[in-house]
């Protein structure tokens, strides 16, 4: 299948994460566009330079305060009063503090969410550019069936209007909004990260024709902490359209692989035009960072159970650190789902 | 007058603080303890041990998640990754993400609001012991008129369920229900603090007995960034009595004892029973995190114009960070209120 992609993904390439106090190399290395890349031509996918589709499929999505403060932030970097490669803070907007202030200082910790996303001077090229990867994969999707797109940085804990978790726009609700443009449809997002969707499960929260499905560690004492729970269903009009399928830590292949197909149940049950998979690899039992045991077997019966659906599909590439099986993990995913789809 | 204290406030002594990504040393340190309490006393102010008044009126403030939470944080350390003399994370729980989570790495997030209150192994005697300083001299100016409550750690950033801006407990939110309690009366708040009071707006808002007044740098760039703006005037039955006075960054004393004199009229036509100043000192035209320029005259004429409001008051420390002019400025503050007093 096509591999979008962009090399401008590696003009953010952040080097510091403030991780409980202590300041730790960052997990989310431009180096993983490269070993992504590879993994997948190698594995025989083909790779095509994402288009340049402009600002208005990422403002279907996010604030254009949001887009705006990330477009200038590096250049208003004399305002922030200290020099560095990385413009970050420990001061953010919070549930009774969330006015948003005109001085940059504020800006900074209204439009990010933790410590875990430094702005660097590269940082707007790239999360435009990966964005761009998205949009690009969906329209691919449409013509082919289904595409890979290689967003880096990732951007499911992204919400409309503010950073977090490494990811600054959300990929995987920029392509789903394209392909609800593009077809007229409903739409569904699968989630397959380690991690909880948070900022996609909060931006369609309202929305009954994009569903939201999340397959991820239990949050209870792991990141999003704060979101991610089995009762939080969608509310107004897209009450019933958000699914969360929380699992323990430490399960494997076996529980896996069901909840996805599962997961795959209600998402047929929706009828959706197209489908979003947002393609977290770090779910692998050798993640640096992960909470599960999924192995590249299980990763390659993941990518089957999806396919099956029928629909046409962009992966959108989102977590999954680097560790000797990342290559793997992503090549037998995109063979097996090729195979099927 | 009399000094209420208690030597439990050198018990949280922090270390570090994560400041835009950098690790630096804590300005709200131990010290201020003896340096405040040198000061009052060498003036000639008497010092008295608080007495314990135990949780309750602490619980007439904060959540018993809050209070619980930091009761026993510490012993729950080896739920921490990171072995170290301090926790805390940069990681929170944010305006669209407000659930309580059950464990503890997210709790601290929930509990805590960014990188400047860390925990400490007598963290929880501090904050305890702060807020029993509070109580007491809460409960001498119903006796004496007048007190000081040197609180250490401060409070005014605290909300009812978040810890902030070095802040743990809110001793004057605390204090101004104790006074509600015993008088049966209103209650002002007047907070002189260069930062705006934002925990304590927050636990006030919707009440209408409680007026809260704030004067304070213009937060547009500078902290608690958002909040701290004059339109803020309260909501529900709380609607009118919250008074923000933001000042221009720079100005001295001619504005400064003015806006007070202002404040107080405000407070006059509350007429409450009782009166807390949330006595910061970091107006200070010296202060090293500062962002006005009062002088020790200053400082003694706004005292002045605050004791002219003829009310019961408990003068309850917040912040004001050590510099050469500190003593003074405590000692000018203490010695013009009693005289009118």
């Amino acid at each position: 299948m096509l591999i979008l992609h962009t090399p401008d993904s590696l003009l953010h390439d952040p080097e510091k994460y403030v991780r409980r106090g202590e300041t730790v190399p960052h997990p989310e290395q431009a180096r993983r566009y490269h070993v992504l890349l590879g993994a997948a031509r190698d594995a025989g996918h083909v790779p095509e330079l994402a288009g340049d589709h402009g600002l208005d499929p990422i403002l279907a999505v996010h604030t254009p305060g949001h887009v705006e403060f990330f477009r200038t932030a590096w250049s208003r970097r004399d305002e922030w009063p200290t020099r560095s490669d990385e413009i970050f803070t420990g001061h953010f907007a919070r549930p009774h503090m969330h006015r948003r202030p005109e001085g940059f200082l504020g800006l900074v910790g209204y439009h990010t969410a933790d410590t875990s996303t430094p702005i660097r001077a590269g940082t707007w090229q790239a999360i435009y550019g990966s964005a761009q990867v998205a949009i690009s994969g969906a329209d691919a999707a449409l013509r082919d069936r289904r595409a890979y797109a290689l967003c880096r940085p990732p951007g499911h804990h992204a919400y409309a209007d503010s950073a977090g978790g490494f990811c600054f726009f959300n990929n995987a609700a920029i392509a789903a909004r394209r392909l609800q443009a593009k077809t007229g449809g409903k739409v569904a997002i699968l989630d397959i990260d380690v991690h909880h969707g948070n900022g996609t499960q909060g931006i369609f929260y309202q929305d009954p024709d994009v569903l939201t499905v999340s397959i991820h560690g239990d949050p209870t004492n792991y990141f999003p902490y704060y979101t991610g729970y089995a009762d939080e269903t969608g509310e107004g009009a897209g009450a019933g359209f958000n699914l969360n399928l929380p699992l323990q830590h430490g399960l494997g292949d076996g529980t896996f692989v069901a909840t996805v197909k599962h997961a795959v149940e209600r998402i047929r049950d929706h009828r959706p035009a197209a489908l979003v998979v947002a393609l977290g690899l770090d779910a692998s039992e050798h993640d640096p960072i992960g909470a599960l045991r999924v192995t590249t077997a299980g990763f390659v019966a993941t990518a089957r159970a999806i396919a099956k659906a029928g629909l046409p599909t962009v992966l959108v590439q989102e977590g999954g650190y680097l560790s000797e099986v990342l290559p793997a993990n992503l090549a037998g995913f995109l063979d097996a789902f090729d195979a099927v789809a």
